[in-house]
This record gives C-alpha cells, structure tokens and sequence, in this order.
C-alpha cells in the first residue's frame, strides 16, 4: 500500500464526463490498495469566467474578495468530484483548503504557505477514505481564504504530498509528461522518463509550462517524487525525482519503466531538455555614468515597482570608458512601470536614452550532464551560429545556458539546438502540448 | 442613523447590471448615513445550474459535499457584489455565513441555525465599511459549510438583523411587496401597506410563496420589523411587523406611510390576504377499524417517513360506526413514500383501501380580523357555494380558514373568494410575482 496524491488540472475536469473518468481513475488506484488523496483545480474555464465578470464590475477589485470569488470555482470542483468518486461506491469526502490544513500568510492573489496541518485529511485516508481537497486555496489566520497564486493547484498536491509523507505526488495534467522541447515547435520532441528536480526547476524557471516553479521547489526542499502524466491515457509519464529508483515508490513504477530509467540514467544524457520563453521583452539603458553604484540603482528602481528582473549585461562603449549601457530582461507584464520609473529618474541616473525591444525571445539548455561536459556553449552557440541567428544575451547556471535572440528567430533556434544535440525522437510522438491549468 | 439589513434575492442579483443596480441601491443607503448589511443569494439561476451538473453524476450526493457545491453560488454573488460596491467608492467586505458566524446544526442541506456570533460583521460596520454576507449558508461545529435549505438567505437576514439589533430587515425581492392574493391568480389583487407577524406567518405556512417561513418565525421571535420590497422599484413595499409605528424605524419609513399604515390599522381589514397551494396531495385510508390508537399508528407511519401531514379529516360511515376513513394532506413530494409506508402495513392497520388524490388544491384565509368576526366562515362558504366550488377538508386556526377544493377549481375559488370579501383593488397594479429565490 502507498499513500498517493494525485492532482487535476482544469482540462482533467473541464466537464461532467471529464469528472467521471477522474472519479474512476481515482476508484482505481484506490481499489488498487492503496491511500488516495486528491488536489482538484476548477472545471475547464471556471476561473477565467469569474475573472470576466469581475472585470466587468471593476478593474480595481479588492485582492480579498478576489480571491473569495476564485476560490469558489474549486469549491465547485472539489464537491462534484467527491460526488462521483462516491457514485462509484468509494467512500469520499471533500476538504476545502482550510479543511485541509493548509495555512498561508494574508497576501491575497498569491499566498505563501507557512504551515500544513492536514488532520482531517489523514484521518480520512486512514479510515479508507479517499480525500478531495480544493487545489490553489488555503486560509489566512484570519481565517480568511487565500490564492496560493499562479500554479497553485500544484503547490497544494506537492506540499500536502509532503506533509503527508506521500511515495509519490502525481500531477496530471493534458499532456503525457516532461518533453526534451515544446512539440509545438519540435515535433520529434521525445518525451523524458526521468529529470532531476535540478533540471524540472531549472526548465520551469525558464519557460517551460509543464509545472509551476514553486510546486517544484517544494518538491525538492521536501525530496517528493513526482510523476507528471496524462489524465487522458493510462501512459507512464515523467518522473522526477533525484532518486528515481526510491524503494517507496516499489509497485507504483512498472519494473520495465525503472530498468529503462535507469538504463538512461547510466547513459547520462548531457542535455535533459530546452524551455523557450516568449514573455520577456528587454530594456537598455545608454550612456549612463560608469560609476559604481550607478548600476545598482537602476535595478534598485526597477525593485522599487516589483518588476521581476532575468538576465543583464553590461557593457562599455570601447571610445568611452566613462560611459555604460545596461540591459536586463524582464516580464512584459513589468516592462510598462519599469520605463516610467526609470524616465522619471532620468536626471538622477544621468542616461541618454531607453530603449526597450518587446520582440526577443529566450531559449535555455537544461542537463545535468553539462556539469562535466565542458563542450556545452560551444555546441550551442556553434549550432545557432550555423542557423545564422544572432545571439543577444547570455546567462548560465551550473546545469543551464540561455540565450536571447530576436523573437522571430526563436523557433528555428530551438529546433536547431535540439538537433545538435541530438534529442531528436526517431519516431515522432502524437501529442497535445498545453498549459498545466493552475 | 439607522441599523439596515438588505436581503437581495437571486433574481435581483442575476447578472452584471442587476449586480450594478444592487450596488447602487447600498451606496445610496449608506450614504444618506446608514449602517448596512448586505444579505445576498445566489445569482439568478446559479444553484439550478449547480443542481443539474451534480445530477448528471449521481443520484445521491452526499448531503455534505452538495452543501459545498451549493453554497459556492454566494460565495461569487458575496464577492462580486462586494467588488461592485467597493469600485462606487464605499468601502465594503465580504463574509461567508462561518465568517459571519453564522453556526449551526450538522444537519447538511436544512441546518437550523444554532448560535449568531457574528463580530466581524459588527466590527466593520462600526468601522463605516459595508458588510456582505452570503446568504443560505452557516458552519457547523466540525467547520464545515451547512446550507439552511429553502429560504435560507431570508432566515440569514432576519438572524443576523436579530442579532445585530437591526432597525429594519428589507427583503428585496422581483415583486412589490406582499399582495391580498397572487396577482397572476387576481389581478385586482392589491398590495399590502402593513400586516402583522402572525399573518405573514400563516400566509407564507400555506403557500404563499414571498418569504419563507422559517424567516417569518424569526422575525416575529426577535421581534425584527420587515420590510419586503423590489429591487426593481423607490416604492415602498409591505412592512411586516407587530409594531409598524416603531421609533426606531423613524426617517425609514416615509410619514406618509406610517400615517396611512396607522389609519389601516385603525379601519382593521378582516381579511388581509389569500395564500393558495398547489403542491399537496391527499390520501384516504378506507375502513380502517374504528378503534383508539388506529388513526396514531396511520400518522405514525407518516411520522417515521418524514411526511409533512397538514390537514386531517376522520369520519365514521353512518352505516358502519366500527369503520372509519381517514383522509390526510402532505406535500407531494413526500406522497410517494407514505403509500408505500402504508401499503406494507396493510395487515397492521386493517384498511380496506388506500385512496391517493393528487388533483388537490388549498386556499386559506388570513386576517387577525377574523378574531372577532364570527362570520368570516359562512362568507367563505356562501361565497365557493355560490361559484359551485365543492369543499372537501377544512381547517382552521385562530386567524386562518383553509379548505381543499378539487385542483381545477382552486383559480375561480381564490378569485371568488378576494372579490366576496372586498379586497378587489380599484386599479389593477402591473406587477410581476415570482419565487423568491433562496
């Protein structure tokens, strides 16, 4: 017997006949033996509904009850599901977050966890209950609901997995794993068997949709397997784990999938897989005196309005030794207030000019195997250098090299680099690539 | 200043406009220096919407989890409405009925509310903000959300007006107010300016569909003034209370009303209103022997089903006083049941036969008048004999006659009878009469 939590995404339970193949996805595993706790998110497009009939009462809602109306939409969710899973003869009972013990701080729209304390959950599992809980919600001391934000629907299953010390937290979602590259754009994309928590971090961080950055930190810091898989066929996923062959995990894995994983794991792959990113747009700054601390107080402004600064370089015109200009990267959401705030400090910053460039586009290379292969940027950069695509920035990381190109330019990189270093699939995998929902 | 509790019903809050209109309508309240409650149901259809899908999964729905699924629907409306009032520059905030300490029973889809603790809502009005409360919901003692069944946001309402010592409790509804007779039935039926608790209170116990009983008992036990009214409308709706001339309702009530609600009361109408049902059924219990404890064990039998048995009528045929009949109404939805309770103790009790009449409809009177009026029934029975209405059972209370005619005639009986007692308006009044939601 194992203690599992699966999580739903949105797509898993987008209607009631989506519901029912949840419902006797979760009987079977249940029936299997084993303790099933269940993270639901809303049905389909719930929560982009509720989102537009906010909007059109107001642009300014109060953070609060924004979170109220969202929450609600799990709410739904949560209960339908317990109804079914019982229409199928399995005792369910369904949990709200608060129910489910998880308290956050008060910062409505995008709650932090600061401690788990699922009680009624494990008392359910542990009189053969199978337990539903409301995905993306938790409670504010103030016994107030709370938004755990963007992917929050993972971070509930990770960090209720990790409380409940589960063998495995799977997320399901309408896709059949982690990809070496987005299908979309690589069709001989072949799907990963295992990835360290490292590189899913890593490729999450950097692009790719497949699970939210905070599920997988919590993953790591609490060492949870996950199993990413497809709520829409019986298929073995992605596992990612750093230790994949985890003796709680005996039966949950077809012994082929662990002779194989492991198998790979020996072969060592260099590359795991490489995440694009559409969303950045970059600023320069020009001509700013190149003295110290000037630099510092561009990126102190832009912390001053919350922009979520990535990659920066900067350089020094070769004529001009007393000059610089600074580029960073940051979300396009941020870029707006950014220019406003800089504008408005252009005579303490003593700049020429800004310049901004919405039209870039973002590839990172993700392997664990770089660590010890010092060939790495060079493949790359020779690789894109043969695809005649210009390279504009560049940042790293033990297991990680992004590039920045122009945006128009980004597909042919990614494809480019997928091949060289040779991830393509032999045969190409018919798959569905999309988001994870939240 | 005033202490308000507003109750919107689902039909005033079905969409964004009417959404907008509510808002409005609390703005104003509150800035001509108000402290205010808001109530709120559902929006327009929601719960209906939320019925059907947990259908489509199962037949039996836990009673727990659709009290979830249920009280999602005022969660949105709470949330949006707060939202709405909020952006017309009113600071307002929104409780779920836990939050509004609303507690309860565990008895999942009809909790009886069993304590009214609700602090934070009086912290924020004292504060200047509005308060919105979900309506029709509560929490038990384990923390889960219970739902008080029909009727529910109006008994949310009354309690927290109870509890807060509100001035008035104004119960927005689709209709003006509280009419003689159902307008759709008579259209001469006329609007009532004033009627005391106890009226309301037989009306609404058979079948007049304006406010719900439970709500009405409240009011009456705590002695909470109502005010029922249109969203739609400014007119002043019908005042429900013992004492209509009350100082604290001073400057809520226009002088003229109060005037006019006073010489009413001076002028002392027999008859206030005509409440018509046409959801019982009825069934006869044959030559049942006549002997005591027969008739208990045939209500027994009810008993131990949950059947609602409203009116009774036993007699003996002249030729056989060892015989006796028993016929009985009870809601329809509870008809199926008994036959069944009763038909397998056919030997027990002895009958002959078991009759079931669902082609029945009730018509009841309502008037403290009729305290003192010794000929309030032969008028009702000159007037139905005169229309050629037969009457099959009857029953009475101190200020209430209701008699069972056969379904087809129940119309012309409600109109015969409104005209007989000269409650026939001089000018029809164009108005819609609906349910009041929830």
């Amino acid at each position: 017997m194992a203690l599992i939590v699966q999580k739903y995404g949105g797509s898993s339970v987008a209607d009631v006949e989506a519901m029912k193949r949840v419902a006797k996805r979760v009987v079977d595993t249940h029936n299997a033996g084993h303790q099933v706790v269940v993270v639901v998110s809303a049905m389909g497009d719930t929560t982009d509904e509720l989102l537009d009939t906010a909007a059109e009462l107001t642009a300014n809602a109060p953070k609060r009850e924004m979170d109220i109306l969202l929450s609600a939409g799990e709410r739904i969710s949560m209960a339908l599901l317990s109804m079914a899973v019982n229409e199928l003869g399995v005792p369910a009972t369904a949990y709200t977050g608060a129910q489910a013990g998880i308290h956050t701080d008060s910062h409505h729209g995008k709650a932090q966890i600061i401690g788990m304390v699922p009680e009624r959950v494990a008392r359910a599992i542990q009189g053969g209950e199978v337990a539903i809980v409301a995905g993306f919600q938790g409670a504010s001391k103030d016994e107030d609901t709370t938004t755990l934000g963007r992917g929050g629907s993972d971070t509930t299953a990770v960090a209720l997995a990790a409380a409940l010390h589960a063998d495995v937290c799977e997320i399901y979602t309408d896709v059949d794993g982690l990809f070496s590259a987005d299908p979309r754009i690589v069709p001989k994309a072949h799907r990963l068997r295992t990835i360290s928590q490292e590189e899913t971090l890593e490729l999450a961080a950097h692009g790719a949709k497949i699970l939210h950055l905070r599920a997988v930190e919590f993953a790591r810091r609490f060492n949870v397997p996950l199993h990413v898989r497809s709520s829409f066929s019986e298929k073995e996923g992605t596992w990612i784990s750093n230790a994949p062959a985890h003796p709680d995990l005996a039966g949950l894995v077809p012994e082929a999938a662990l002779a194989t994983s492991k198998e790979e794991t020996v072969e060592e792959p260099i590359i795991s897989g490489i995440a694009h990113d559409r969303s950045q747009d970059k600023i320069t700054v020009t001509n700013v005196p190149n003295t110290p601390g000037t630099a510092a107080r561009v990126f102190e402004i832009a912390a001053e309005v919350g922009a979520n600064v990535d990659m920066i370089v900067q350089n020094t015109p070769v004529d001009n030794p007393s000059l610089a200009n600074i580029s960073f990267t940051l979300p396009e959401a941020d870029a707006r207030r950014t220019l406003d705030a800089l504008e408005a400090r252009r005579e303490e910053l003593g700049f020429q000019e800004l310049r901004y460039n919405p039209n870039i586009g973002k590839l990172s290379l993700v392997g664990a195997g770089m660590r010890t292969n010092p060939g790495v940027s060079a493949k790359l950069f020779g690789a894109l250098s043969a695809a005649g695509i210009n390279i504009d920035l560049i940042s790293t990381s033990e297991i990680r090299i992004s590039v920045v190109t122009d945006l128009e330019d980004l597909d042919r990189a990614v494809q480019a680099v997928h091949t060289a270093f040779g991830l393509d699939s032999t045969e190409s995998e018919a798959v569905v690539y999309g988001g994870t929902g939240r």
